[in-house]
């Protein structure tokens, strides 16, 4: 039974980066990881494989990185865990003993058995497997109905990349009142319907799917709340993921509300030499204090490189409270991004709030060339002005930008510090210094706080 | 004698947001702007006027935000001050009386009186006056050969701009080894050549200007250190500004060894009721702390909103020690950008670092569309790992990158605390979360300090 003194279960981004940074921090220890397809994904790439990088091969991510560091890797599936012996099997029949073990096992799309019909053929997923992706952009190649149920991000995204095809109708159906409505406020979420529009897709909002139906086993259309009958040769059901967790479980780990396994700051899962990061893990939200269910391949990087970093003595300090959401995308051109408490995340977790808002374009003066228009939304606390969450809309900057506000968040900088900040503008490039939009909403938000009068 | 709760010399964006600021925050006070043109201009649109804007008007400038808040105008010159009696006198006869006065008097163009034939007609100065502009806009456009003198971001936007134009030759000259070496270290200023070399400028680095030639009180030319001589029809002199402090100095006000009006962090000249902000007022270098010439519209907007708010109260606390500088331009569609201590500014002030750099491209996959390549450098202390600094090179996120380069600076986050960060990734609008860069940087100034052995 050979030995290693770091084994790492699954090949996907939190997995890699643990390898790569535990490797290259202790090179002198033995890492594995064991993963079940040779070949990975970029997973925030997959949409784009439908049309902009037209291949799947294009968005290929492997572990050449960790490999390079000095790190082994094995093609294979683990069967079972002993927490107790240190040792695992695959279903190769091979066995490993470690000092220390890593889950890195990802997420899985949520099966909409709730759905009748759920199970015909032609009711697809957007899973995290190269093999599954490659055979799915094959057959959307020769689909011409495409519905797409649940318009989260990849649900908006991949119809936006499907509807690029000349040749194809693309229905996108959404239960909530808008599209991307868990990442942004109804304003913003409402810019985001129009750009999905725009793009050619046809979305219905507040609208559910009764049943997909079909012919000989094969889907034929769905059925939805309206009354309405959409034909389709082809459904994807994005409604969600669910953590992989089984082989967790089955260990003897503790798994949370939300099905994922539970770990502290350190990503350490309650058993001495035992860890779980990305997808998998237990995520308490940065903002609420609350378990939550974020699952971004950004988060799961972040929970990586802390865990890479410690795994054999705390080097690194982790000094935030959770996980902050960033979230970023683009629909038709225009850029949409969020970061932390938004409103309705705020009001859920009866957070008080105040909303610091300023629109401009996105380069000065307003003037010149090529502008996109540039709107910001700072949400704060109104006791002491710390800013809790924001949001963007704008061109490719916004990408950028909601970095500035996300590490605003983290190190838990007020509206207050902010107006005095320093900021670099350049007329190609930002708003103008007169109206950098960042600290004009701020200056918004201050004006909704009572300050000293005089 | 008319009587102002605060009167404002100068309109260029100092004068502006210290008056929006002020009198928003203070409706009940009456506040004068006085200033020397009717219209004013963006001064860092200033360089497109010569060709993206295609015209002074679109680049123009007013106090119109002040005036939609309550603020009063005059267009006048002020001849003296007396800041015993609180009085002011201006050039038209008027005399004023004030309770507060604030001093956002600007800059103007050294003139090179060190070089030989500087008086001669067609020499030409990047002046922050409409009336000027739109005159110097009307003689570049006939003129044929046009030598700039200076590759500072002034100099280098403006020729870059004006070699847009096919019927012109366009030479920079300039006396260190690269174009924009004040504000990036020598391998980014040597793409920065690369890059005003490809816009189709004759730049000539480690030259000097030794004299201006002319014929009949003419510019024709210029003579150079390597002994060439340039045909020139028009010269463009941008060898940096003086700050404005004439006024200043004699109502008796303390001037710095920099010619800076001496204030302390929140603008107060050191006379009761008395204030100064922009480019005429003193700076000190938030990581050298030494007194700097630095003069952005930036940093003159950041000093005008931290008076704006305290004029009457301290409301808003500044609590940094100095003045950031935030750098950015973009020459033939590359971006560069650069805050705080680069390793040349380091070195000169004595001040221990380390240097994380780390390239990619800007989006991810790397097979994407559009994608630029992106570097970045970040200069850290290797004591506790404090980020003093920073470089970026690439397409236009670079733009806004910066400024989470520019808070990190400010609010001394560590390159330990940046590599457990949380930020928002997009395969359209960032680099990879796999390999974010700000990170993979902060790996590699991590990597540079000796940390626990394991």
């Amino acid at each position: 039974m050979k030995h290693y003194d770091v084994i790492i279960i699954g090949g996907g981004p939190s997995g890699i980066i643990t390898g790569v940074t535990g490797k290259k921090q202790n090179p002198d220890k033995s890492f594995l990881m064991i993963k079940e397809e040779a070949k990975g994904l970029v997973p925030c790439g997959i949409p784009y494989i439908f049309h902009d990088l037209e291949d799947v091969s294009k968005n290929a991510m492997g572990p050449k990185p960790f490999i390079d560091a000095g790190g082994e890797v094995l093609v294979d599936t683990v069967g079972s865990v002993d927490i107790e012996k240190k040792t695992l099997h695959t279903a190769s029949g091979q066995e490993f003993s470690f000092t220390k073990l890593v889950f890195a096992t990802g997420s899985t799309p949520t099966i909409p058995t709730f759905i009748k019909g759920y199970d015909l053929e032609g009711v697809e997923y957007v899973k995290k497997s190269y093999n599954y992706i490659e055979k799915l952009k094959q057959r959307t190649d020769t689909a011409k109905n495409i519905v797409v149920i649940g318009a989260g991000f990849i649900g908006v995204e991949i119809a936006e990349q499907l509807a690029k095809h000349a040749n194809k109708t693309v229905s996108l159906i959404e239960m909530e009142k808008h599209s991307l409505y868990r990442a942004f406020s109804a304003d913003y979420a409402a810019k985001a319907d129009v750009e999905v529009k725009a793009s050619g897709v046809n979305l219905l909002t507040e609208t559910k799917v009764e049943e997909i139906i079909g012919k000989d086993g094969k889907v034929t259309g769905v059925k939805l709340s309206n009354g309405e009958t959409v034909d389709a040769d082809m459904v994807i059901s994005s409604v969600g993921y669910k953590p992989n967790t089984d082989l967790a479980k089955n260990a003897g780990l503790e798994i949370n509300s939300h099905g994922m396994i539970r770990v502290d700051n350190y990503q350490r899962a309650g058993v001495e030499d035992i860890y779980a990061v990305g997808d998998c893990a237990q995520t308490i939200g940065f903002i609420t204090g609350r378990t939550d269910n974020i699952m971004l391949a950004s988060t799961a990087t972040a929970e990586a490189r802390v865990l890479g970093y410690n795994l054999f003595c705390i080097k690194v300090l982790r000094k935030f409270t959770g996980t902050l959401s960033v979230f970023s995308t683009e629909i038709n051109k225009k850029a949409f991004a969020s970061a932390g408490a938004i409103e309705q995340v705020a009001e859920n977790a009866n957070i008080k709030y105040v909303v610091g808002s300023f629109k401009d374009v996105d380069r000065h003066p307003a003037t010149i060339a090529d502008t996109y228009p540039l709107e910001v939304k700072l949400i704060a606390n109104p006791e002491n002005g710390e800013i809790i969450g924001g949001e963007l809309f704008g061109g490719k900057s916004v990408g950028e930008m909601i970095n500035i506000i996300a590490l605003a968040i983290q190190k838990g900088i007020t509206v207050y510090e902010l107006v005095s900040f320093q900021f670099g503008t350049h007329p190609l490039l930002t708003t103008a210094p007169t109206k950098y939009v960042l600290i004009k909403a701020a200056e918004m938000a201050i004006g909704k706080i009572k300050t000293c009068k005089n």
